[in-house]
């Protein structure tokens, strides 16, 4: 059985569908998030030179709509990027009948996001064919919501979602979010989509604060092979309908709505990670003692892409070796005699040097699941956290092979 | 048979050999390079934080000779780094010893290399105890040459070596060079050891100009996976026993011997990228139209280090999309709309969108041993080269085993 949320925790006034257009050879390829109500909307957008069509109509959206939408149609297994001014123009074709169908809103009021392969025109008959039938089988329950969330996957091996709750004015407020993620995962959000809705009220304004707030932590802490895509799109929509009253900036309530917004992005990214391309392990590298947090964010970063690192990990090898490596490439100036480092749990390097430790017990403790690697480098206050996933044969297997 | 040099490309006054010693489980792993006369040395040492005690005791006896060395001795299976003090005592141990051997030099007349795993103090016991014998059978013969160029492979999977010649002032001057690389190369020095002999003359001071301006293009222009490692040497000795006149700066004596050097160091780049592990092919990446040179160097290199760019080429597959997004995230401002993207000479992406090409074509020309990028940005004059190569899942095996 899939796994499947409680439907208390769906947010009121969002309804979900998704349909098979024929975008992929098989399975569902287009999904579609409706809020009843005109919804604030705050989205972060890759960082990326090259930005996809979608990317560029969503943003002219946001403006002219002054960030209240109606709702986000999503399509995988095309990324509608490189793909010029025609690009741009089905992107608009795909809002502007969402919307009709919708209910005549205006176009503006449409997000639209693509994933999948760059280069390729979006056969866009197949989607505007498909609209009609994507609308009218919305609906406000959790399964609709899980075919959404299996909608938007590519080399995704399973669906990712987390949802939170929360107290405003005495009155129960919802969050919900779902992610697709694989490869390109990388600071900044890489191919990454990720929607998150809630039944709150918030200005605009108030939820782009707390959306960049909430992303320093989880979204942008996480690496699986230092690739940024073209069509990375975070979005939250808060559309008021549970009733609670409107978050003010810096008030209490603000701080227990961006709590539970971290919560649902925090699961999201950890599951991204997870889930990254042929990964068996996510591997939490958490930097201390650097001479500033940008330091040690720099250092904990360039750990997290090497490739012999990752490596090493995909094959439970206590090669701190490597890591003491990376770190000396990074850039930041330290002592590496005073440098620390352990691998899950074991400390391995002291003052710079091998510290003795069993060699079986370390590969079996690093074939786990989850393994946290900590370097101290004795330098200072700095500390920064970031995860990222080992790097398999797997992973160069679903890439090598992903077009021909 | 194994590949042999030409007997007649070997500088003047210079020997060589190589013996097992043990360290690695079978095999030759130690190796020594002598010259008849001081030689005139200059070297360049990588720019990781962390450095090996190899490197720093090489440093400092370079300087306590003022440049003029006797000999070089190399060990593979221990790199000899992060073993603090004691490591720093065993390759001076290990000079003190050659040194005496040879004929009571000084020990800093002796430079001192290591490769291989990081973190296990070295047995230098070992080391030693081989020297007698590695000194005892030096020899100025292809042969010898040959087995020196084995004794320094790690995960090589074949030697490496170049010669070339050019007249001084009448004279015939060699200059002959070997390497060692596999994982961890990347610019500015990775886990590469190159070694270059040459009976030219010239002082240390326009060896050290000729050896810098060399590696720009050859050395400093390849990449495997964007690690650096911490012992990273290429060293350059000149002995003078050709009988050729001291070459001077800037004269054309020393463009013709820059020519030679660059040559030979072209070739060992060459050599250590299609040898990267696991590699299948030579991928030569050109930049063109960019804003700068800067610019265009620092597209390369991020197309040069991109997992899904490199996995792409893995399986000979045309995916310019992933190129037009590295490009994009590499921090360089240019226009999308403009580019243009060429993969082993067929036109894919033209105005940064799709040009027709036939896939098939394109994939079965994608399968060569070597395969040109070429990305025209239309955004300016600056161009830049780098090569690397592609990842593959031999690479993934290779490094995830490569201690346990």
């Amino acid at each position: 059985m899939k796994p499947r949320i409680d439907a208390a925790l769906l947010p009121r006034g969002f309804e979900f569908s998704a349909v098979a257009s024929g975008l992929k050879k098989s399975g569902l390829d287009l999904g579609l998030i409706v809020s009843e109500f005109p919804a604030s909307a705050a989205c972060l957008f890759t960082s990326n030179r090259v930005q996809a069509a979608p990317v560029f109509a969503s943003r002219i959206h946001l403006r002219q709509s002054q960030h209240k939408m109606r709702g986000i149609i999503v399509n995988s297994g095309n990324a509608n990027c490189a793909t010029g001014a025609e690009g741009i123009s089905v992107a608009a074709r795909t809002a502007l009948k969402t919307a009709w169908e919708l209910g005549r809103y205006h176009p503006s009021q449409i997000l639209v996001c693509s994933t999948g392969v760059i280069g390729v025109p979006l056969p866009w008959k197949k989607i505007i064919k498909a609209i009609p039938r994507l609308v009218r089988t919305r609906a406000a329950t959790a399964t609709a919501f899980g075919q959404f969330t299996r909608a938007i996957m590519t080399t995704d091996t399973r669906s990712k979602f987390a949802a939170a709750k929360c107290r405003i004015g005495g009155k129960l407020v919802r969050v919900l979010g779902c992610a697709k993620g694989a490869g390109m995962i990388h600071p900044n959000m890489a191919t990454m989509l990720a929607f998150v809705v809630t039944d709150a009220a918030a200005s605009p304004i108030v939820l782009r604060r707390a959306l960049r707030s909430a992303v320093g932590g989880t979204f942008n802490a996480i690496s699986v092979d230092g690739d940024t895509s073209t069509n990375d799109t975070l979005a939250l929509l808060a559309n008021g309908a549970g009733g609670a009253p409107e978050i003010r900036a810096g008030s209490a309530d603000y701080r227990k709505f961006l709590g539970a917004l971290e919560s649902v992005c925090r699961s999201l990214a950890l599951q991204i990670v997870g889930d990254g391309e042929g990964a068996h392990r996510v591997v939490e590298i958490e930097v201390r003692g650097a001479p500033s947090e940008r330091a040690a964010d720099t250092i904990a970063r360039t750990i997290a892409n090497s490739p012999l690192v990752k490596t090493a990990l995909a094959g439970g090898d206590p090669n701190w070796g490597r890591i003491l490596a990376a770190a000396g490439r990074s850039g930041v100036r330290f002592n590496p005699d005073r440098v620390e480092v352990r691998m899950a749990g074991i400390l391995m390097c002291r003052n710079g040097r091998a510290h003795f430790f069993d060699e079986r017990t370390a590969h079996r403790k690093l074939l786990a699941a989850h393994v946290p690697i900590v370097v101290n480098l004795g330098a200072g206050n700095g500390t920064a956290r970031i995860w990222t996933c080992d790097f398999t044969g797997d992973y160069v297997r679903i890439n090598a092979s992903y077009r021909s």
